[in-house]
């Protein structure tokens, strides 16, 4: 028998209505494919903001144990009563905490990362015809301690675990249909994918489709685990998550994305030495502040420009060290910006298909969209633009490439 | 140094407010001994109805094993609470669950019982200069299965960890200000005693007085752990609980306990033949239903009256039984009656004291109340009343009696 894995999120089980419905689907699936269930669940709805709140009512000081342990009872609600609302359909069910399913976890509260998952008991309770239900985005140590995983923990829980177990499939329940081509909200044309390789989700998830966490994607890269995202709220199927060699077609551009959440830092008139840069970038690294684009222009035969992107929070702190390293360096002049966003392109056929940058280029360019950066990788293409000028950005991308099936 | 346990019940840890204050009471205690502490907590008020409130939302199945797995999450969140109000007075604390803390109990759940304490960690974690917060009412077993104690658990937990710590003093913060010689509800003269032993302690608790849970009491008097009973809202002392060599001074009477869950079954009529009582009582017990107070007496040469009382819920389950054996025998008069109550008093010091049982019925009779059956044991005497004279039954004894320091 085959061991399917389905994690449900926070607003799939944020009430005892919900909860009994996600009791239908698991024993619906099972019923339907004789699979061996194991399930993994979120804290209800707001519970966790609940309990942040509480700890805020106590406390000014963080305590990242502490926390952990506070936040680790949400996810033992919901999965206690997801099992007794299968046991309410006549199912046999138990439910672990991340300590009893063996979801051990490096040292670290509050952003704790998964070493290593100790099956047993899980597997036991499968052969003993269980579904058995997991407590995701929690763990422990070697200690003893209970650890959480951070944002994302709940779908890194699932797949880790599905990876673990050799599951056939991994679905996500979520309250979206699957992935898309693009935002809808945004892109009134954009539709599901029926499925995408891992390398892409990875690029899509870290240019903010918030489907899925990075880290779960990677973890399903790690195992090759299939994952199946879908919506705890509908019948239709989503979209399938896998390598790229599984993949029936492979799009030379399968999504647009845009990320606001950029800042523009620009040091003009750098002087034309060697270092310059390194200098520049490794103080902005040694405060562990994350860099993702850079240009550097030739001005003139004496001097350069320098340009970055870094997140949205981070630009005042980054300007800072810049003008610090500008000032060493003889620059004195330092602009930023924050009225400008991210649009960018994934595609794993991408690297066959010439012409793709091209014609993104184009569309930009014959709607009036100036491009003030670029930045390629094998399977992306992204592009700063005005702030507001970046959903018409995806549009028409989305319109001339993705439509086009270009 | 030496080692001291505090617990704080579930009114005590009822907001963040209340929790506050807990933390100052701990840390203050901490600063005036210089003992090492261990706080044993309840879960935050109405925790508990909460969780209970949503399973029966999801699920009208009884789940044991799931009930606990959702309960235990109660005292999870009020400890990381309590160990972050302590971070914020800049004390050093830590959490832990009942698993945590080594309580390992027996594989039964919802009304487990502790069956040792590796005190291991909780040391570990005191020689580091922590206060120690445990969750009350939680343990585990051998099968790393989450178990709950049942009523009176977090009591139960504070007593053992005392008792297993080898503590000084194990303080139960309560909401009210210690144990008195009867209800101050019914009885205005009833006053706080400075200290009582546990086996008066026992009686009065089983009879209702809802002080110390009798579980404790019995733990607290197996380690021959002192217990101060006080209140969290008062610096008064409370009382003091402990074995009745210890006692300063051996009251004839310390207390007088009115239980109202009382229910009377009569059979009238058995024929005087050996092994009739032995039928019957033998045919409740089999049904796991508990006798109180028994009588039989004799009507003629050739039957017997047979009285007894169990609890009102009790009443129409065990009149069912008594029938069926009444059948059986040739008794055909069964009547039973729940306005009856039963009136106690209670004294380490009555054994060597003639005279306390006449007094006592003197006071009854003298005030016109009717005496309906009577049971004593070495320091208790119980009368069964009617309902509606108990509470006047406990006032004229605790003023013959109590107050005359009889």
């Amino acid at each position: 028998m085959a061991i399917h894995v389905q994690k449900f999120g926070g607003t799939s089980v944020g009430s005892p209505e919900k909860i009994k419905n996600v009791a239908k689907i698991v024993l619906d699936t099972k019923k339907r494919t004789g699979n061996k269930m194991v399930v993994v669940l979120s804290a209800m709805g707001h519970t966790t903001d609940e309990l942040i709140e509480l700890s805020k009512n106590v406390s000014s000081v963080r305590s990242d144990r502490e926390m952990d342990m506070l936040l680790a009872t949400g996810e033992q609600i919901s999965i206690a009563l997801l099992a007794m609302a299968l046991h309410e359909l006549g199912a046999k069910a138990v439910s672990l905490t991340g300590y009893q399913a063996g979801i051990k976890t490096q040292p670290v509260h509050s952003r704790s990362r998964i070493l290593e998952i100790d099956t047993k008991r899980v597997e036991k309770y499968l052969d003993e015809d269980n579904i058995v239900i997991v407590a995701g985005f929690q763990g422990f140590t070697e200690e003893l301690e209970i650890t959480t995983l951070g944002r994302g923990g709940s779908d890194t829980t699932a797949v880790a675990l599905a990876g673990s177990l050799k599951a056939e499939l991994c679905e996500i329940f979520t309250d979206v249909e699957g992935v898309y081509t693009g935002d809808p909200r945004v892109i009134p044309d954009a539709y599901k994918l029926k499925e995408i390789s891992y390398e892409e989700m990875l690029e899509l998830a870290s240019l903010g489709a918030q489907v899925l966490h990075p880290r779960s994607i990677e973890c399903a890269s790690f195992y090759g685990t299939v994952v199946h995202v879908r919506s705890t709220f509908s019948n239709n199927g989503g979209t399938y998550v896998k390598g790229v060699d599984a993949l029936e077609i492979k799009n030379s551009v399968s999504g647009v994305a845009i990320d606001k959440n950029q800042a523009k830092i620009a040091l003009l008139d750098v002087p034309d030495r060697p270092g310059m840069a390194a200098k520049l970038f490794t103080a902005i690294a040694e405060q562990f502040y994350i860099v993702d684009m850079i240009i550097q222009s030739v001005k003139d035969s004496f001097t350069n420009d320098i340009a970055f992107t870094v997140s949205r929070d981070d630009m005042e702190a980054v300007v800072k060290i810049a003008e610090a390293v500008a000032a060493e360096i003889g620059c004195t002049k330092i602009v930023s910006d924050t009225n400008v966003a991210k649009v960018s392109i994934v595609g794993a056929g991408m690297v066959g298909k010439p012409g793709v940058a091209a014609a993104m280029f184009k569309s930009l360019g014959d709607n009036g969209i100036n491009i003030q950066m670029i930045s390629t990788s094998e399977i992306k293409i992204s592009c700063i633009v005005k702030l507001d000028e970046c959903e018409e950005a995806a549009r028409v991308i989305h319109k001339n490439l993705i439509l086009r099936n270009l």
